[in-house]
């Protein structure tokens, strides 16, 4: 049924919701959807939501951050959402601090989040 | 990785993102978790993102209904967005005219449809 993470739109806000095992093509499938849907869209935020992401490792890791620093280069921002905390336990362990990668508990925060660099922006 | 489909929750709106291959079991436990989820926040509607629905069958086909009729009985209102052309077509062929489900053409007119549903209630 899957070929690719869908993107769902809303306003100015981009939302993935991350549920499936990703290979190395998916990914860069992803990361390219995500940036030209950033810059045809013009959105100003994207929001990943990993909240079925149960066991998370290296590779999940450098790919949230690819996309942070992609989307602040398309002069957007990046949020991760719904982190549980054993993926957080996990990342620390691995030396995955995910530099650059903002967080929030969830979808509402993360909107928040990205509403208020926004305004402090403008 | 995947264990539950993730509810995303925005205001008195949840989310929806279908993306694996639902078996029995898998759907049962969406349904279960969307029942719990619309009471326990109080929501006022349900959206069904079906971007990454390539094939539709009649399984599918019924657990929309399901989930529609579902949260009807608890006062929410389910609408499905991203609906493909060939998936509506598939749905027609199969007789399956999704009765009661309200259908949007994405998230964003999704959320304006609950809107305006909500304030012709109110």
């Amino acid at each position: 049924m899957m070929e690719r993470v869908p993107i769902l739109k809303l306003g100015d806000i981009l939302i993935v919701s991350i549920q499936i095992d990703l290979d190395d093509q998916s990914v860069l499938t992803l990361q390219e959807d995500l940036a030209e849907t950033v810059v045809s869209r013009g959105a100003r935020g994207v929001i990943i939501d990993i909240t079925a992401v149960e066991i998370v490792d290296s590779f999940i890791g450098r790919m949230l951050s690819t996309i942070a620093a992609m989307t602040r280069m398309l002069d957007a921002e990046t949020v991760v959402v719904g982190m549980r905390p054993a993926v957080a336990i996990t990342l620390v362990e691995l030396g995955l601090s995910l530099g650059g990668v903002r967080t929030a508990l969830n979808l509402e925060k993360g909107v928040v989040m990205l509403e208020h660099a926004r305004s402090a922006e403008g």
